[in-house]
């Protein structure tokens, strides 16, 4: 069948708008029509073609929200009408991974999601016979996707799709880091440094979390109103103060803070998020993505006194058991996402929405098909 | 008063055995008569001048056992008569380092404790009037040392003082790490880097947390047989193999380990260490000590995919608090130190032994005043 897709053809140059060919769902495979998608730093950073595992052509898009049209055999969880976020971090319940208890890092089609290809090693997509890679396991930046039955949460049919699309990754991104990887108690302080989509879901996080400091950082002050509304509670801009940003932030907290998230990808920022913890107990949170081959560093000390360096992807959230419970905590008032929505587009104008985010003037951008 | 003591004058000299002053215990204060001490490599790195915070001179030793003397105004915890192991890591039980619950970085005495004097400022050293530098609030090398009343556990007066003084450091240390930081669960993987004493306690510690693997790394293989009647499964010498030990280490383990343990301090292992983990979980503590400015690096993606990097000083032990159970431990053959004396020597011999652990003949010298 034909759909509509915007196509990666290269690094660095806009995405073209074309209708090309999707085949329907193999075995455990899913047919998705796609309602709205939301733009990412990530897609930005791969259609750059800075990311080294960036292939091209593709359809990019991974943060986004359908309806299921056509299963493939074999496929028992889901069935067409149903409503779901994709997920770039699968959840097949049955890999050593998703028995550890410890991790939502699937591996189920991790292998073949890397080389832009569905689990049986081929594309679904392609123009005149040439294939077109898959994205993240995702590609949402096509009205009619195909995902393995592993990368599909299944929502309520009474959310908006193009609300809830966010969920599939930045505001569950920044969630999750506060949740499920940091564990932030109440009464902690929390510092987070880079005020876009995952910063500020980060902030409403600690929100969440009942932290009692919420110290928002960012170089773009005009970000700072937005983290107001979200529940921060201090604003520091790096560039008013000659010291190192992790000194200031220790001194305004008589020790440094009790977490701090890393939301930008910024490896010398990360450092910085490292040393404004709280010797004896201070953990830092990565959830940036770094540019390729780029290194943290510090001094082994700021270990050996007590602070912990994590990481977070998707904010440790399994997408199949826990989304359709954001989803619930939406409907209920309990947790934002409208908030993160600056801007509503037709899907065909996907590159004004690229520029947008470039530019720092949007927090999310939500395309509609 | 007079004492027997090692005076460290310079760095890279041999220690002088001289009888220096000693001075009672003031408010606050213990004075301690050392039975035995050994000899630690954080010692000879102080002594080698690397140790950017080293004073001199000073009286080092901080891994010793010894009956109180004397005490000074205000002392209500120790008495004359009481057996006590000195803690270069005090409790307090009042500083918000202690009532954190949190960690074991007591604040209480640290300040003056870096700049080698009692917590009033003053040191109670000296030889001809020429003040000497008290070290890690121990100085164990002097028969008579004085130390804050906070900076000594009680323990057992059953127990051999020649045998728990290495709970003062190295043995502690180690097995702290694998109980109290890294919390290892039964049936886990654990890469252990290094097999001086530290490695062979964290071995210990591993041994009584029921790991299900542990694998012993040394570029020295004289270290295996030691490392095996610990209870090490595995034995690694990295000259073995062209490939990265880290990839060696991966391999070997289905991809990667639940545990790793630095306990060199080179800047380089703490690096192999973290990537010998098992993506999604895999945590790897710091215990070695690195040279003066050196730096830990790796690549973010290391952590946003899983994995945690954490360091651990005294084992995360809180020395008044949980020492005397170690030594009841000890005594109730749940612990091993005996183990770990590879030499016994008149103090007079101090030199020689820390000639012994720069030649990795030893693991521990216990010296006997």
């Amino acid at each position: 069948m034909k759909t509509r897709a915007a196509i990666a053809w290269e690094a660095g140059k806009p995405l073209e708008l074309a209708e090309i060919d999707v085949e329907g769902p193999k075995a455990g495979e899913v047919l998705v029509k796609i309602a709205a998608t939301s733009v990412c730093h990530t897609d930005a950073y791969t259609l750059s073609g800075k990311d080294p595992e960036g292939l091209f052509p593709s359809i990019l898009g991974h943060e986004g929200a359908g309806i299921v049209q056509e299963v493939g055999e074999g496929v028992t969880s889901l069935q067409p009408g149903d409503h779901v976020i994709p997920l770039y971090t699968a959840e097949c319940g049955k890999c050593k991974f998703c028995l550890s208890g410890k991790t939502n890092l699937c591996s189920a089609v991790r292998a073949t999601q890397g080389q832009g290809l569905m689990p049986d090693g081929t594309t679904r997509f392609s123009l005149d016979g040439k294939p077109i890679h898959h994205y993240m396991g995702c590609s949402t930046f096509s009205e009619y996707t195909v995902l393995p039955e592993v990368s599909l949460a299944k929502v309520s049919r009474e959310a908006p799709l193009d609300k809830i699309c966010l969920l599939g990754c930045g505001v569950t991104t920044g969630i999750g880091a506060v949740l499920n990887t940091a564990r932030v108690e109440p009464g902690s302080t929390v510092a987070v440094f880079g005020l876009g989509a995952i910063g500020l879901a980060v902030i409403q996080g600690a929100v969440m979390a009942k932290a009692s400091r919420i110290i928002a950082i960012d170089v773009n002050p005009d970000k700072f109103e937005l983290a107001r509304q979200f529940g921060a509670t201090d604003f520091v801009n790096p560039k008013d103060y000659a010291d190192p940003i992790q000194q200031v932030i220790v001194e305004l907290t008589d020790g440094g803070v009790d977490y701090s998230f890393e939301c930008i990808g910024n490896v010398n920022v990360m450092r910085s998020a490292l040393e404004c913890c709280h010797k004896g107990w201070g953990e830092s949170i990565i959830i940036g993505v770094a540019g390729a081959g780029e290194e943290i560093s510090t001094r082994p000390f700021q270990l050996v006194t007590g602070r912990v360096w994590k990481g977070s992807a998707f904010g440790g959230v399994k997408g199949r058991s826990q989304l359709p419970g954001y989803v619930e905590d939406y409907m209920n008032g309990k947790l934002k996402i409208d908030e993160f929505v600056t801007h509503d587009m037709p899907f065909e104008q996907i590159n004004e929405a690229f520029e947008l985010l470039h530019a720092g003037k949007s927090i999310r951008t939500v395309l509609h098909y």
